[in-house]
């Protein structure tokens, strides 16, 4: 852990946060640490009964628990309704996240007709574009750029070297992780054959045609306290925009693609990519490495389990996966096989349906 | 949108770019839209008969449509052979993309030794190597970096952040979006077991061996007319180097290992991964999160449905698919756990086939 | 091939690497190649016997082979136990990379807290944090930045656009490639119902909840002789340390999630995810597009096989795949779509069974 942390005494930390003191509220923290990895000065919590064990043995300081197992442990606690989301703000409150100085570095490269905000902070060699609002509190992290005329609301922090191309909103108190990219091009390509009476270029295409750049003249527009993870791409709308609505999540290295919403309040795992034009509902959770095919509509409160491949519009809340079984490569190998036959043993098994009820009727 | 728009009349556009007006050609446009966003100046474009009810409601001023649909609309419009490459030309003319000035940014630090061609324009806190050879007309973006002795074809542009390694080749009119990165090593690592006779290191590996990193002295040789994705990664070779052919389009966050050989006018979508020394035909449109094994061949004129796994050359022309199909969770947990026993379905098959053929025997 | 070369004679390579030199010991080589592209001043080598066709038709000067098949050319050549790696180190020698000069560059930021060892070269545009600690020889690239508080042992070298979030440790002979995202936040939500007691804070979510970011306060802890491909992210712990053990070998675009171990001298092939809390053992090799669910463990000499998805635990070395077999898009259109009879199938067979037998039954 590398940030300064402050001790509290847990009446503090309810007089902050809520929720309630059972045992000596003068009991002082200065960390939060896992059931395992907790000592004397910290604070931990309890996620699930299933950890009772645990619980049972660490060496913490003090715990939050929900409040039905207020008595799972005889050490200073704090009772609270939601211990994950409350523990969540201790940890905030112990380990307060180190903020830059506000101001911009001297190596940074505003653009004059940038409008920045009270307290913010443009790092070392980031570059800032014409015509750019930049709300109070914002952080530009060193060697990012931000293109001409984007919008940055308030308390939002770019870590280092992201880029957001020109036009583009990002909402209040966003996060955006290293190597984000917002509003590159989205993947727009006409097809044209050698030939045609519209194809104006002298280009060499061997005769069988070539791909023309469809402008993307779109924005990427990021709603409110959305957080997006290191290197994850949001590419521009191609004629109108690609939305990423308030409190959506997403973990790093994920594809959103040109068109594409993705609704408020949904959280998306690393790898996944979103075709063009997609629309994702409110409350999702869609899991790692999915891949969504393009145009299509997921409802709300659809949950996706990871590596699934959703090549159809889902309807209706629920759960959905389409994860193949790994085994052992000698077992794959004998069964991934027959994949290739199913349809051929599915016939199989009709006709051997047909052939035994003839059998059984001339035997009854 | 974002760019600033200049308007045209549907008969300069005709003299731009070809095809022929049907209804009044002083029709003066001043956006590119969607049939469904186009307002009274805005040009739209139908590309497929399914879309003619949108068409009958659209508010466009203007229609590009293909000729045997001249007659679907009595909107003005422009009838063409190609409307979606057509309706790209006209989007390019309507929103033409800024072009930062030329000149080499005043924080910019470029090596004496390169050579820059005429209009080049170098952004700010860009670095740029030795001996390298930059076209005319040639846009390397904010905080982008150019190794040593790379070459850009003149009218290439370079979005912030790119990074090329030493020795690499880009063709001309290319486009790389921001983060991606041409010529980091391959994942060259040759094996050694610990004691052997050339293992002259003094590192602990635990008894067990280590990696030897394989140098990687090959390049990556980029075409003209290629455009790459944010944060797509190409690899320089092992010994020889990586090529992508003239016309490639590659979209985010894909992966060409080394030695790879990308054949010219093949598209690739996201998240894509191809592993080292496999050579992709001409012509190809490979889909999203597709993984194909090294040392492969693709022919030519290849269609790969998103997410396959190509473990073998493909040889013959056509559309190949593998992705598993995706079902509620409850219907997936089911039908899965069976895939671990299509082995032994099939034999059950076979042997219910020989005893229903002996019953049958019998019976006759 | 763009780095410098240098000539050696056999009898110059194997004083330095060891080996045995079949043939004239003066024959000079001045670049690596493979065999089918190496030239009379190339040196190549043989990885296979199935290679000995092209050993027959090479041009190459000089071989490297291994010892069984020391007489399978006439070439002068030089016999080890391990050609691969032997080559390696050949190749290592004739064409050694090119170093930057050591200093800081005057356009990099490095704060006055920072200690920097002999010989450490910092880049154009790099950004170096408060009480960061670099170790003797090691390459900070162009536009690099290293949050505060970072360590870098003795020899690594970061190339262009690497990001080192505050606090993490990077060892010693380290290579780290652009793009690379060491320490972002690991993907931690905690979800809150609406109109909970401790939700105190104002934000519209709609009535249905929203997410508690939790601040992610581990390191990331990176071992010695660690290789790690271009853009690829590796993120800090949540509670506890994120840890890639000495000598692992991390490819391009691959995810790291919070509190993920990675043991020593393992491999993971590109566009890999890890999901949190995932321990993977050592030697072990993971292949492309692989994606390991969270909380597992994977045993030491587990092999996976590309685009594989890990839903259990491995507890046994071994070999395991799981990717579905691709096949002509109709064939996998008729087989596809029976997976989701599987159970059904399975079922039926059951039935086929027992009719059967009861058949059998009444005509013994």
């Amino acid at each position: 852990m590398t940030e300064r942390s402050h001790p509290y005494s847990l009446r503090e930390i309810v007089q902050s946060l809520g929720g309630e003191v059972v045992g000596d509220p003068a009991t002082r923290v200065e960390k939060a640490g896992t059931l395992d990895g907790a000592d004397a000065v910290s604070i931990t919590f309890l996620m699930h009964e299933r950890f009772l064990p645990e619980l049972h043995k660490t060496h913490a300081g003090a715990v939050v628990l929900a409040a039905p197992l207020r008595d799972a442990t005889p050490l200073p606690r704090i009772v609270c309704v939601n211990p994950h989301a409350y523990f969540a703000r201790v940890t905030a409150l112990l380990h307060p996240l180190a903020m830059p100085v506000a101001g911009v570095h001297a190596s940074a490269v505003v653009d004059g007709g940038a409008i920045l905000g009270k307290g913010v902070s443009v790092g070392a060699h980031a570059v800032v574009g014409s015509k750019v609002r930049i709300g109070a509190g914002v952080v530009i992290g060193d060697n990012c750029t931000v293109g001409d005329d984007v919008t940055i609301g308030a308390g939002t922090r770019l870590w280092p070297g992201v880029v957001i191309y020109h036009g583009c909103r990002i909402g209040e108190r966003g996060i955006l992780h290293a190597g984000v990219v917002i509003g590159a091009d989205g993947f727009g390509n006409a097809w044209e054959a050698s030939g045609s009476s519209e194809a104006n270029n002298g280009r060499s295409d061997n005769g069988g045609g070539h791909w023309v750049k469809v402008p993307q003249i779109g924005r990427v527009i990021i709603g409110n306290d959305v957080e997006i993870g290191a290197n994850t791409t949001v590419d521009r709308g191609a004629l109108d925009d690609t939305v990423i609505e308030d409190g959506v999540r997403l973990d790093n290295l994920i594809m959103v693609a040109h068109n594409v919403r993705v609704g408020a309040h949904t959280a998306i795992a690393a790898c996944t990519g979103i075709a063009g034009s997609t629309h994702i509902g409110r409350y999702c959770r869609i899991g790692g490495a999915v891949g969504i095919s393009g145009h299509l509509t997921i409802a709300d409160h659809v949950d996706i389990a990871g590596k699934s491949l959703i090549t159809k519009s889902i309807t209706q809340a629920g759960s959905y996966s389409g994860g193949y079984p790994f085994e052992e490569t000698r077992a794959w190998r004998r069964n991934a096989i027959q994949i290739r036959h199913l349809d051929e043993m599915a016939k199989h098994i009709k006709q051997l349906e047909q052939r035994l009820a003839r059998l059984e009727g001339k035997s009854s």
